[in-house]
């Protein structure tokens, strides 16, 4: 089947860019001596987490218990759950320990992880745990100054139960940084956060094998990564807009898009309207900070030839995109029935209001289809 | 089982508050001698259909054929599909029809009239077609003294195999009023152009039984429905937060709302956080237009009690939700893994988020679990 014949609005995959992302992300941590553990929030794909572990240690990071077991039942055995954990979610994930895949959780508080503890114990599992140490995106985590860092971390390294596995940051503040020299400062500050969690608890006699960080815009720029064991970029092996706009990849390396069809003309207002709305493009319009207008996304008759006529979607309802350029809409060269592929803002966030990728190798013909995982 | 053992995030439904919500509707537009013919967009799903047409003539709306697949299975057989259509999608529109299901298209352009036409002598099946009319939302639709509406018309009806029924619009612009009495104007607006567009058919000796309108705001606040033969409302089976803005309704009113679970304590920040982010809330921030700082969500631990603590989704991650309040955070009442309940701003894109609604019916407990039909 070819593109204009696949019902719309549907996911399109470009695999030959996720195997160069991919790729080029692998080769960038082996020359910083640093290990990648590849967060699949993005994908949600067993044939994407495969290629962006190829050559690698195996290691996974998930944001959800529905990942960590769609994966689990992918033979991925080295998981990190990298969202905050709740003792109500850990039958969860004592299931998946006993049937050998390592779940590793993580906390900033000292009575969640005590009540960890306790919880481990009553299941009689074995649990692995990283204190999350914030690095400027306060979000989540202790600073690594204070002392509830080294609180948390005599928590859980008294607990029976518990393996203090070392300390976690995510420095997501680097998406909204205004240029390259932004992130690489960013960057350093993740780094050297982390770093100096981990010597922390070194220095107070506590274990911390594992000292991870990452975002794809840190993981691009990074300059050292002296101090980390492992980094956890996502969005890389798809790229999008947003990404584009920070500096971390081209318009060319952006690998997914939705394709849309055309389904009404407007002279009077100089649009196009296609079928892909807020439920197929998502709402997210992120990317609009730093590449002002682009809107719900760009649209082009091909992705990788760029958007020749400037179109964006400038407006979403449910079902329905609103195209619009500065410059006169092609209306002849875009009748009503013909397709369009729009690049997303977020990746994460469009790819999720699919259930499947429809895979393509730089052509038009669909190669493979690849499922994804959603919902909790 | 009871909301609080719940696996968080969830879409809880309020079987008791959608049911006040349809019967209120069936009733005004009994008033108005109107039928109602309820969008399904929002809740997607065939027990709220059956509330939703419950003494009514049982015609539904969807926004997608995967609707309109879903509610023929489920034994709804008179569906208008109320987004433009293009000849590529009639093949599964005649599928529906040979299956004994009505799925009556809509267009706003000669050139598909007439290629649809075509698509339906090859395809060897009748379909029913309406007009789309434009009232002032500038989506899709003719004006209705344009020459357009006249010649799509007449196309229509000179073709073997398609029936003219009427006319249709959408004032979807009712959704940015700043009052009550602008939400009137509008419905009056909606109503009067439709029904122009009726009359001109008519004069033109054309067949026009179908006059139809609505939004949910219009069906609410509609002084006269004069002339327009049918309704489509779809949000008020829900209601959101958009709505209260608008006046369409209370925040008693609103049936669902999302489940989450209080992941991080931030005193620093004021801030809690929660285990619903952008996937679970979607990123559709509608409702700050009307009720500018509701930010993702209104958020409490009970939505029937009211957000005694004022506290808001401000932002959102993928699968994090920060929760603020302009008053001191409550965090001994809302310790780690308690549960808040968070309205949505827009129920039709929330909902979309989920492939179930957890039911209760005015208490705690899952009294039963309703699947919703998704994608395309």
């Amino acid at each position: 089947m070819r593109l204009h014949e696949l019902p719309t609005p549907a996911l399109i995959l470009d695999r030959g860019v996720v195997a160069r992302n991919t790729a080029a992300m692998a080769k960038r941590m082996r020359g910083h001596g640093v290990a990648l553990r590849p967060h699949m929030k993005t994908a949600k794909c067993a044939e994407v987490a495969a290629l962006a572990t190829a050559g690698q240690f195996g290691g996974i990071t998930v944001s959800t218990l529905n990942e960590a077991g769609f994966f689990a039942r992918h033979a991925f055995r080295d998981i990190t759950y990298a969202v905050g954990i709740v003792p109500g979610k850990l039958d969860e994930v004592a299931a998946l320990e006993r049937q050998g895949t390592r779940v590793r959780i993580v906390t900033d508080d000292a009575g969640v992880a005590r009540a960890v503890a306790e919880r481990a114990e009553s299941l009689g599992v074995d649990l692995h745990v990283l204190v999350e140490v914030d690095t400027g995106l306060h979000r989540a985590g202790v600073a690594p100054d204070s002392p509830e860092l080294l609180e948390i971390a005599r928590a859980i390294h008294a607990a029976p139960r518990l393996t203090l596995d070392g300390v976690l940051t995510h420095a997501g503040h680097s998406y909204h940084c205004p240029d390259v020299g932004g992130v690489r400062a960013v960057a350093e500050e993740e780094r050297s956060g982390v770093v100096a969690a981990a010597e922390r608890l070194r220095g107070a006699g506590l274990p911390c094998s594992v000292v991870s960080a990452g975002s794809t815009p840190t993981a691009v720029h990074a300059e050292s990564l002296q101090g980390v064991t492992e980094m956890r970029p996502g969005t890389y092996v798809f790229f999008d807009l947003a990404q584009v706009g920070i500096g971390s990849c081209r318009v060319a390396d952006v690998a997914i898009s939705v394709l849309a069809t055309v389904i009404g003309h407007s002279h009077r207002f100089n649009r196009l309207l296609v079928d892909a709305g807020s439920l197929a493009l998502s709402s997210d319009t992120s990317a609009n900070e730093h590449l002002p207008g682009v809107g719900y996304g760009l649209a082009s008759e091909d992705p990788g030839r760029g958007g020749t006529h400037r179109l964006r979607v400038a407006q979403v309802n449910q079902e329905h995109g609103f195209v619009e350029s500065d410059a006169p809409i092609p209306f002849e060269a875009l009748p009503i029935g013909s397709r369009l592929r729009i690049l997303p803002n977020h990746s994460c966030i469009t790819a999720a209001m699919f259930d499947r990728y429809h895979v393509v190798d730089g052509g038009d013909e669909i190669v493979d289809v690849w499922q994804r995982t959603n919902r909790w």
